[in-house]
């Protein structure tokens, strides 16, 4: 980046900008404004996404009103297009930890487009511009309604990266589930021996209660297809029309693909999080059921010699410092910690989505962040997890054995032919040997 | 309660019951090892009678399985049927907070149901008995597959009542709505000044956002449908055959009038807790919607003087022990208190949740009590907020009108016809003046 | 109680009191409008005592001040100190869950010792009483400083007791350490194989840790000790006098025999919910140990057989309805459960902690239950882990030692002689052999 | 970067590192087992500088000890300085998110610090290197010892920085409360007027509470200054001895110029997360108050119109793409945000803290890296919101005037004169008139 700068105004004065950014003045304060976590918008690729299919949409449904010449759409249009294909990834930089509800990322957008689109018709950027970012861009739509619709309409995508990573975590553990199918072991509950079962049946639990949550996934999506789009500022659509309000909900769905409905009530959609705590809620379930994998997958590999040593994990990297030939559940921790992380997303969603306050809920912007983080945080440590443990895990197949059949869970099969209290006396026998 | 006590013995030796109590050894045992909350479960009438529930079918279907006599099915179901009609409430004592994944309070329910279907074929209860706990009311079954399936089905009737609490309250906002129909007030968002709608519009979207979660528990119950019951242990089925698992299921699903399924995945089934995650965190999603609601009810009814002042709400209680003439919030503040505890349940379930290991979650009983203390308290907290709050709120049109007056809210409608950086300018000349 | 009522009016008109109770008008319009968990004030004992104390010490300023007269001030003193005695336990009965920041409970007190000590005085409980819940009991307090005096100071005695029965388990683990001083064993990391330890030095670590939080409690309780008694509504001491609110603080601290203190910005005062956070975190603290030894025991106890099986817990009940024989570390799984409680309770007080606003913390109530909540159920659940777990656990010796002589622990000793890299091909051959 | 690669080999096999890297095989082995979250070690810069400081200290120990060369120890302090000094900060990359309970972070640091030292005695990096990474600088440590020492101690420096932000932060709110200290307001409870107040007591207490949190952040320091140094793999102190332990701590005290101590009992030292727990639950506490500030700065900033108006803040960005000349309290709003993913962490924390076994805590990696991001976020919301919010904010003193003297603030001042019952009736009048 040059040190070259432009001077925009913005309602509140003049603001320096670099010379050679699409983004303007309302985007160079934010930049100043909030120096938080250095996390840029753009490390949510899918938000970006869905704004610039907001865009693209609401300048088609414009023109079709005409509120917007063909002109400007066209340039609108080709300038969301360049932003779909990743073209501008470069000029979303307003931290994820931002106030104002969404309108410094929106905004972002609208000045991106409006001077990428001015350029397109063969003007300048900066204040000279052809295009306006908010009498153009963000024509017929407040944050309120434009944002909130693409920060929906954005978890799709992630959820669904999210749904097949968790699909193909289940499939390599069902294909575990089948080369396990014959080993007797000892099933254990609270910890102590119980009754026989196969290392097989253990395995193709843990891919089951995958499964189960993709299809929970699948459900939710649609939570997200129900958008407030046309409600501008506070769901009662002032300065947009009714019709364009239902174009631009349809070239959404044409142009994304997807089943997009318009709110029933634009009041309620324009505060509501109740999307966005049902999903998290749903992270963190999935979280709980991979945290639960993982303890087993390091109780099961306890030992080698001096704990439960059923299953052998694959060995990443040296385990100590200290220790020779400790080889440590590295990849099972990994997962733990990033599902601990999870749950400490969903109390930040939590906190968040009780704090909206009348017409707005001004803390949709940590909810995103936090949402998406966790999908995505999920979604690398899954990968790792059956990529590096196991795709490669081992039976010790001798191991199971000598558990079982030093174990009691012999005594459970004569209930039912000698009664409780006798195979209880039989157990007691046992043990003392 | 006299002071006559019976001695009975279970495996580990003789133990001394009071003797006019139907409950037995094991259950007075369970009550010498949990002195913990004070809380029994019999505070959870849903889980006692789903309990009941399970063992009538288990009774009906061992006998058709030739493992249960007749007299003795008929002796065990019409126990059954006197705790379903409440009869043995005071019998159902053990802790909330207990050890053994619910094998005490299994061991509860079939001590009393032995001992008084004893009594019914003119046996005594204790030693003697003609029914026997584990041999014949807990035959075929576990604690981990009968209570299992029990606390699920548990929740069903419970979930029902909220979901009933909640669509009154929102009733009672939507005949507000109505009410306030024609009041025009000031939109805010972000706490700031903002556009033009209607007091029956803000209503109208909390009647809105509850009933949209009616329809989530209602979804929600499907999951408690799902059952692992036949599969005992650790879901092999072990001393129980598959024709009475077809068979007990079937009676449930009759005899509850509910289409409960069993489980595909029976180890799995048996350690899952997704289910109730899942509806904890669509148990704290109302609760973030109600408190949402009790703070707008506060903001709103702020001042009477000093505030915002456009509604006012019903005086319950002088407000102040020195202030005269305060009236506070005090039904909103209760609703918000009851939602911060449930989030605290969120939080417990969670962390039960997550704490399953191998072939079972042994924390499943405070995984009960959270859920069900969370929904007993919603539904307590909804219906006084609803009769003692919403039905007698009123409207200050007055205030209302004036707050709007005063406003800046006319700008937005300009934006379409002058721009936003013209009416941007208006504005500043007005709150300049 | 008899069916029998009386009159009273409070600010908002008449309402109907039972005739034998020494609670009055605002009282019984609290219980009508908080009917919502059913818990009473009373199950808080230490709230109660700490309130009476206040109310004394207050009565003695203002006669000191001579805004009371000294009969008024004996018949006062007089009531206190029977409340003290536990005398009116059956008096304080509003729900824990109540709006108005306390107010509630604060006028249940005024009224039952206004009522009372217009008895002593040899006047009547109800309209005509000699004494004034307001103008004489609550004599220049607000519920704003009275209550939250009170709460605060509750802590301290409650505290002491969850202090002592974490002394006592430490105790106990001590004494186990003792015993079990020369017993060899594996230590293990990351549940795998480490290097040599003693049973002693494992259960000396657990009462280490205990300790730990024993001084972090007494160290807190200094914060429950600066208290807000004179700021009145707000903390700028309206309605009372300087030199009452030196007067009031010295009898507390005489009368308590505690070192009370004055908050120096009695404003902040009067809304921080600080201290309350601090502790809660620390009964937190508490819970995580206490579920991480839990945890252990569970752990070192698995098996007996298939698990590490190197010490052994008292049987305290069958596990199973249906397992024969088996044990399980009911006590311990218990214990976990309160932790898992616990952490639920951090939850409800961080959250009603922030949602403080302006001048006051409106949900203190459900802080303070949930804090005492807590700490109670700490107490019992410790109290029964050393009672039937901790004082009987014995060690398995001979497994220990075959545990340890098993692993590889032996290759970090020759670490320091032959280096990292040799120990560990040694390791690598004793593991394939 | 170049392309170059070097091989080393690992215990587990021979491993490819970039030519140029100072790191070794088992970094390079980390960074293919943990593609988590991208973020690197090197993000949390206090925990780089403190196990340098470690690795320095134990160096010196081990040459005084006879352990390792003057020669190689003077390579290795070099070597440290340099580290120290930020020279080498782009070799720290392994994920926050790792596996190991920080070998990886120990191993990165080992390898680091052993090629660079043998560079410094004229050797090369890579195999045939002169100081081992095990044998030399890891020499009488394990990463249970040294790592953990490590981040307690970093810690320390992170949290001075808070404590000097939230120190600034106070003293901007104290500027203000001087400016205010002569505007009198109307004081509100439960959002309901009050009695009278000024600003400048608002304003102080905001300061105050926040000073509270400088002094227990000052005293948790303690806690961090405590370690394990020396206990080696478990807290037994294999491989290292006893007066190498001393001469370590005491090395490490006087280079970091802390009162570095020892644990008592290393056992626990080895797998104890109180401290942690501690801290981040003071951070907690620390959101709860900033959060509160925040919502009372947008509560008493709404409006500007239809709110309670009586503070302005400074404009820092158009509030709205839609709705002209409105102004956000965005930098409130991201401070909020903030709060509660502060929130969050505790939770991660709590989860994590609760999930060590036996003789570790295997995720104590997750817990670092939230409380450094906890502290770190917070500095920066804490640094901007006093900056961009709190050093403009205007009192609006006409308002604060109005809405005191239109309220019923007077009737607390008529209480001890005419009592309470007859000032209630003063009021009912006024809000009637």
């Amino acid at each position: 980046m040059s040190n070259d700068t432009r001077i925009e105004h913005d309602p509140l004065g003049p603001v320096s900008v670099p010379a050679d950014r699409y983004y303007g003045a309302q985007t160079a304060g934010a930049l100043a404004n909030f120096p938080i976590s250095g996390i840029p918008i753009n490390s949510m690729p899918s938000v970006i996404q869905a704004l610039a299919h907001v865009k693209m949409a609401a300048a088609q449904a414009n023109c079709d009103e005409g509120l917007l010449s063909s002109e400007k759409r066209n340039a609108i249009v080709l300038a969301c297009q360049e932003v779909l294909a990743g073209k501008h990834h470069d000029e979303f930089l307003v931290d994820v930890f931002q106030g104002g509800a969404g309108t410094s990322t929106n905004m972002n957008m609208n000045e991106v487009l409006a001077n990428r689109a001015s350029e397109l018709l063969g003007g300048v950027r900066g204040e000279g511009r052809l295009v306006h970012p908010n009498d153009d861009v963000n024509r017929s739509q407040s944050t309120n309604d434009a944002y909130a619709t693409a920060v929906r309409l954005s978890v799709i995508p992630a959820s669904r990266q999210l749904r097949d990573a968790l699909a193909d975590l289940a499939a390599a553990l069902n294909c575990k589930a089948k080369e396990f199918a014959d080993i007797r072991k000892l099933g254990r509950t609270q910890l102590q021996d119980a009754v026989q079962m196969t290392l097989g049946q253990e395995f193709g639990a843990f891919a089951t209660t995958l499964l189960e949550d993709c299809d929970r996934l699948d459900e939710t999506e649609r939570l997200f297809l129900e958008v407030n789009l046309g409600g501008t500022a506070i769901g009662t659509g002032i300065a947009a029309t009714p019709s364009y309000r239902l174009r631009a909900i349809e070239n959404l769905s044409c142009n994304m693909q997807l089943p997009v409905v318009g709110s029933k009530d634009l009041l309620e959609a324009s505060w509501d999080m109740g999307a966005f705590m049902l999903h998290m809620g749903l992270l963190k379930r999935t979280a709980a059921k991979l945290s639960k994998i993982a303890n087993d997958f390091r109780l099961l590999s306890s030992g080698p010699r001096g704990g439960i040593g059923e299953i052998v994990l694959p060995s990443l990297q040296p385990g100590s410092s200290l220790m020779p030939g400790k080889v440590n559940p590295v990849a099972a921790e990994a997962l733990n910690q990033v599902c601990f992380y999870v749950y400490g997303m969903d109390t930040t969603v939590s906190m968040a989505a009780e704090a909206g306050q009348l017409q707005l809920n001004a803390m949709e912007p940590v909810i995103i962040f936090s949402i998406h983080n966790a999908m995505e945080l999920l979604k690398q440590a899954i990968g790792t997890f059956a990529r590096t443990c196991v795709e490669g895990v081992q039976a010790n197949a001798a191991r199971c054995e000598t558990n079982l059949q030093n174990s009691t869970a012999f005594a459970t099969e004569l209930v039912t032919s000698i009664g409780y209290e006798a195979a209880a006396e039989l157990v007691k026998a046992r043990l003392a040997s």
